[in-house]
């Protein structure tokens, strides 16, 4: 269906891609819809045939979503209570520093400037960065390039379809298992100061992922980035690409995600132009990934993280792959390896509690979107209109001064000076408020859209835990109805107890971490801030300084 | 003609003024579109009837222009040389600071909030403010209330009307004037550094305006305000009602204003709600026109300007008027009474001077139009959007600290207490940026404003000069058709250098004055704003240090 639509903004082809210069206003005919990946094939009135980003030009209908509403919706369309954190994006537009968090600055959609996806295909054994010139297929129906990088999903995906016949009650698998197989595995809850914690290790875990290098494959047709991991205990590096982490991340979901929120990774995502600017992007997040991980005692001592971090050579790193696939203590079992030092909690304590945790991390998701709405409006403000009004300033200050210099009196040039100079002043304003938000709003925004991850991650640990509750609940119809024992039914009641003492060790983890983060993300807000402010102060001073009173 | 419309904003009746409360989004249906002053009679839908600024509501067809309009139009719709300074207005809206160059803040309009407007004639003796309750007429086709508060004028309007048969080219019943009264005045100009100079007292006249006093008449049925206004010259006091300002600024334009250019008084205003806020505006411009007057050595040595200051009874300042009244020295003829101290100019030089000040005084009045639409797109935002933005920063701030205060874990006071105090510094910033404008911008705005009114004026000065010129020029023609004689012929080309070292002694005096008043005027904006921004700093580095590092 060919169909002539209007060019919303000016796009400069990228040569020896198939793309085409377009104009806002011009008129094209859409030759091909389903180029995917959030690219359109359009011909203009002189015939050319070329690509352009969907979202330059009118919506079609099979335009596939609108790239704004990601930031609000969550991609994945999961349960209204798995609150999703919001897929990424890159900005375009020349002075605006990048608004990362998928904002559309000064309604200027989110254009995928390049034209190469990104697949992560573990079977293929493809992923990372497809060579330039290709345009994946997408599947129709599947929205827009943005729903397309937040496709993989952000709440956490518990995946339990190992156990055949799992009903949905899914802790039963766990409240009902006849025996507990004690393996080798045991991790320990203590009562601490304030209240049931995981045994931390004496020395905190920690790593760095630096070094992005692109590698190729396939005789150069397929390309990836390999970043380097360096945990501070080996303080030896290994090297991992982004469906590494991806299967780290599946592997820690299925091992611990009925326990623990494992937080998603960032996004996948469409790149392209910006390549370098994203590939530091995704290292960014993807170090606050680990950090995170390195900092959890139970993520941390388990095999299948210390295989990633510290894997020997190729042959170790595939043998811990095969045998971590292979682990069945997956799923809701992992309570199963959970031992409380600590008397059983009464089941009224234990719904209580979990109904807290509910409270909390829903009321602190509230908040936390809060400051991220508030703050990409800021940023949006910062590195868009408020610098060219500051830019405005400056050059109204500067263009009166020449028009004083042409004045032909005498005794001019000190006022006419001072004047250029307060303009300059004014200019250089403009760049440093544009400039700022990349150095305190960013992190600030980073810590929270991190912590949105990891919030949306709690409605389905603590529906898990609901669910335990709710089997407990039901204790005595099923014994009456026969369908588990008398003893069963204490048996349940001591096992809900220690999921109980896992949520709340859990619980006093995030809350320890998120005091943490929180004083710390916020002192570097306030100090940039502080430091920002002061030197537009001594910027103004030293222009104060050339005027003279006569 | 009634008509239903709709409320676009929320409108608070005042007691006693026979308003009407509306809502925004209300319908309500127009009873009396004509009551002028910015208002009209609606009526809502539970059939009260009562007065709403006309801009709240939706336009209506006979609405009378868009208040917006004025700021950059002449609103005395003179030649389109005339240059004229904009007409004032007040703002409103609870948080933002009024913005007196008659701008829109955020989408709101300028609504005349009170039902007062005032008058200033001089025939009744009535003047200045009108008892409260008075909905004057407004004269259909006029246009909205903004266009009445510039109605008055703000290019100079040289009066030569006095003199039957004075035709359009003006300055020759000076050039060809048979013989010049030398009477006791003498304006003398010497050649100074900077070229001609008028001849400037020792001490410099100034004058302060001060202790504006509400007095009444008619038993109490019309009153007006007085100002005090005291010479430095007596230290004496005298008192002035607007319309004496008026008064003196028609001498002053009568007798100097083909030589001089006179700014106009700040424009007379629809008042109401906010008088004080109006009469201290007011003042602040009346002290401001003053003060350029006594600067100026032509001026501040006129009788009719020292009548004005000095005068030490009511009979001796009826006496003063009626005699100034009477003086015949005015219009072009003020040049009879010039002296330049130095040998006749070439016309060409003549022509040429001429040319550069037009040039200077047009483009100085681009640039200065500039600052002031770019000033007050800055006020808007600062009065805004932006303090709005901190207030939501600070909020979230807050929000998420009263989240976290929900916690239930030990030691997140010292957090809590600090996001929270950081979240109140935002609403400080808040509401510092909102005050800022009228610390710093203002002044910035005034002065360039006054600028403005000032440079409106020499499109006219120097239009007699030029049509001076263009006379010269065709003098061989008029000799040679007899219509002068050859004598006079030279006799024009003197008398015409003498108002071109008029128009250079003007310019000079411009010119020192504009170097003092920039000077003076960036040195405090800039302090100003440093000031402010080391106060933002100096809060955001306390807020800081109340996060610990742990």
């Amino acid at each position: 269906m060919a169909n002539k639509v209007q060019v919303l903004y000016d796009f400069t082809a990228e040569p020896g891609n198939n793309e085409l210069s377009v104009k806002e206003g011009e008129s094209v005919t859409v030759t091909n819809q389903n180029i995917g990946g959030g690219w359109i094939e359009v011909q203009n009135t002189r015939g050319e045939v070329g690509l352009v980003p969907e979202d330059y030009i009118e919506h079609t209908s099979n335009g596939g979503g609108d790239p704004w509403s990601a930031w609000n919706t969550d991609a994945t369309g999961g349960s209204s209570n798995n609150w999703a954190s919001k897929p990424e994006g890159t900005q375009t537009g020349k002075n605006a520093a990048p608004d990362p968090w998928g904002s559309v600055a000064q309604g200027h959609p989110q254009a995928y400037q390049g034209p190469a996806a990104e697949y992560d295909e573990w079977d293929d054994e493809w992923d990372d960065v497809k060579s330039s010139g290709g345009y994946p297929e997408v599947e129709s129906g599947e929205g827009g390039a943005l729903q397309r990088g937040g496709a993989q999903g952000t709440t956490m995906k518990i995946s339990l379809n190992k156990f055949p016949g799992f009903s949905k009650s899914g802790p039963e698998l766990y409240l009902l298992a006849k025996q507990l197989v004690k393996g080798k595995e045991k991790l320990s809850i203590y009562m601490g100061e304030v209240g049931p914690v995981w045994s931390y290790p004496e020395t905190q875990l920690d790593c760095v992922v630096a070094d992005p290098k692109k590698g190729s494959k396939m005789y150069g047709l397929k390309s990836y980035i390999e970043y380097q991991v360096t945990p501070n205990t080996t303080n030896r590096p290994v090297n991992h690409r982004y469906k590494h982490f991806d299967w780290l991340y599946e592997r820690l979901l299925d091992k611990l995600g009925s326990a623990i929120p494992i937080p998603s990774l960032p996004d996948k995502q469409v790149t392209g132009r910006f390549e370098e600017e994203f590939i530091k992007m995704r290292m960014e997040r993807l170090q606050g990934w680990m950090t995170r991980m390195c900092r959890h005692p139970v993520v941390s001592s388990s095999e299948v993280f210390q295989l990633f971090l510290t894997y020997k050579d190729e042959k170790d790193w595939k043998m811990g792959k095969r045998k971590a696939e292979k682990d069945e203590t997956v799923g809701v079992m992992i309570f199963s390896t959970i031992e409380p030092e600590a008397p059983d909690l009464d089941p009224i304590e234990v719904e209580q509690k979990c109904e807290q945790f509910s409270r909390f991390t829903k009321a602190m998701d509230d908040g936390v979107k809060e400051i991220l709405t508030v703050g990409q409006e800021h940023w949006k403000r910062c590195t868009g209109p408020l610098p060219k009004e500051y830019q405005r300033i400056g050059k109204a200050f500067q263009n009166l001064s020449s028009v004083f210099t042409s004045s032909g009196y005498q005794g001019e040039s000190t006022l006419t000076d001072a004047m250029t100079a307060a303009g300059k002043t004014y200019e250089e304003i403009a760049e440093m408020v544009a400039e700022q938000p990349r150095k305190d709003l960013h992190f600030l925004m980073e810590t929270n859209n991190e912590y949105k991850g990891l919030l949306g991650c709690f409605p389905d640990t603590i529906a898990v835990h609901k669910a335990g509750i709710e089997k407990v609940k039901e204790g005595d119809k099923l014994v009456a109805t026969s369908k588990i024992t008398p003893q069963e039914k204490v048996t349940m009641a001591k096992r809900v107890s220690t999921m109980s003492y896992t949520l709340q060790a859990e619980m006093n983890h995030f809350h320890s971490n998120r005091i943490y983060d929180y004083n710390r993300v916020m002192q570097l807000y306030l100090e940039e801030q502080a430091k920002f402010y002061e030197t537009i102060a001594e910027k103004l001073r030293q222009a104060h300084s050339q005027f003279t009173t006569m």
